[in-house]
């Protein structure tokens, strides 16, 4: 980052904070409270983990809350780069005996004016039926439920999945304080992850989630979104989802 | 600190976040750019560097800037509880052959009104000839340079020590990466620390600095304020300083 833009936001930032002590009058007892807690959160390595659950979907809104097109959602602290490259007929890598529900996720890849995008870059990666990530977790082959893909020439895409389970983020460390204090439940729903890059649009980072989730109301990320709700259909001895997305132009999206 | 209040701070710091967002026009990348290096400021350790350095003066012009009285300045990362309880005539306690000018630093406490306040309790410590804080430098006696004594019945006393030097906060980390990006010197002008706590008024935690020190106008922590600082006198075999203290009664201490 240049170093004048560095000094602006920091700028920036200060004047917030004292907006904040001012507004809210906080003293310097829980100012240093607030240090203390916060030195932690940082030794135990949870700043990714804080961030990602509790900021980067304000910071989202904040972006992107005006503009037309598919609503991005979080990155989260589980992508991984490197995924394996998948060919037709898609199945996302996975174990012989993997648990869980077969699905077929179904997409179409639009842009906003409702024209199709082909051969756009897809990447998708998600938990397991235990909730648990390839890589975060023990006992999980490299890149298992991780790929990138193409969709065809009219943007459409299926893949052959499992559905994964809602999970609970880490509680043992300051996070952990942090949401007793907020008086939150832990857990995130079910739902897939997604960059959909197409030529000459906007890169949208975005989850897609299931209509019926347990968690959709009071997701502790707060990263659900109407338009990122599916309906999942079971058929004979399998469950499929449909989705579609639309992609601002890149003239479109200003800020990014 | 209660439920209530951490839920109503965090949900105004979410508000000042979006605002610096849209304000400042920041982008997903420069946000994950920042993580990054958040992240490192965190495991590194530094967070209590960094807020103390370059937040808390922020934070005590927002609480006290408009109050009466002799103003607070930063308490820092040294404080070390447990110091000795020292005895007339006053010395702080140091080594055998301390090096450094032999200071003879007096001060007088008063409320706002102008009143002494006698039998005040005071805390002091302060870096050494070469700029080292006992208990953070290796080889420095413990509790060297730090003690709590009371003024007599007047609020008056004069304390023995040694003018301690400037000194530079640490650069080989995160805080590091920072000041290069802003652009400034690590250093901090020479000062005494000191917490002045009277019965009846409000806790004083400040620092006391001398005129004619390098770095006064451009202190990396901001701490320097007008009514901080001193003028030293050379005397035949040592240097003398005096400063007078107005402490707020806790009527008017209505933040803290």
């Amino acid at each position: 980052m240049a170093n004048e833009r560095v000094v602006s936001i920091f700028e920036g930032l200060l004047e917030k904070t004292k907006e904040l002590i001012e507004e809210k009058q906080i003293t310097h007892e829980e100012y240093r409270e607030f240090c203390l807690w916060f030195d932690q959160l940082g030794r135990s390595g949870e700043i990714p983990l804080f961030m990602d659950v509790f900021f980067e979907t304000h910071v989202l809104r904040g972006m992107y809350g005006d503009l037309p097109g598919t609503e991005p959602s979080l990155l989260g602290p589980y992508y991984i780069e490197g995924e394996p490259e998948l060919q037709e007929p898609l199945t996302l890598p996975q174990r012989p005996d993997e648990k869980g529900e077969v699905l077929f996720f179904t997409g179409h890849v639009k842009s906003i004016d409702g024209s199709s995008l082909g051969n756009t870059d897809i990447c998708m990666w998600q938990a397991d039926a235990d909730g648990e990530y390839s890589h975060f977790a023990d006992g999980i082959p490299e890149y298992n439920l991780r790929g990138r893909f193409k969709t065809d020439d009219q943007g459409r895409f299926t893949i052959k999945t499992v559905i994964p389970a809602p999970y609970q983020i880490p509680t043992g460390g300051p996070t952990g304080i942090f949401l007793k204090h907020i008086d939150s439940h832990p857990n995130r729903p079910a739902h897939l992850h997604l960059i959909i890059d197409a030529e000459g649009h906007d890169k949208l980072i975005t989850q897609v989630f299931f209509e019926g989730d347990p968690w959709l109301e009071t997701d502790v990320a707060d990263g659900v979104r109407d338009s990122l709700i599916t309906k999942l259909e079971k058929q004979d001895d399998h469950t499929v989802g449909t989705i579609e997305f639309a992609l601002r132009p890149l003239k479109v999206a200003a800020k990014k």
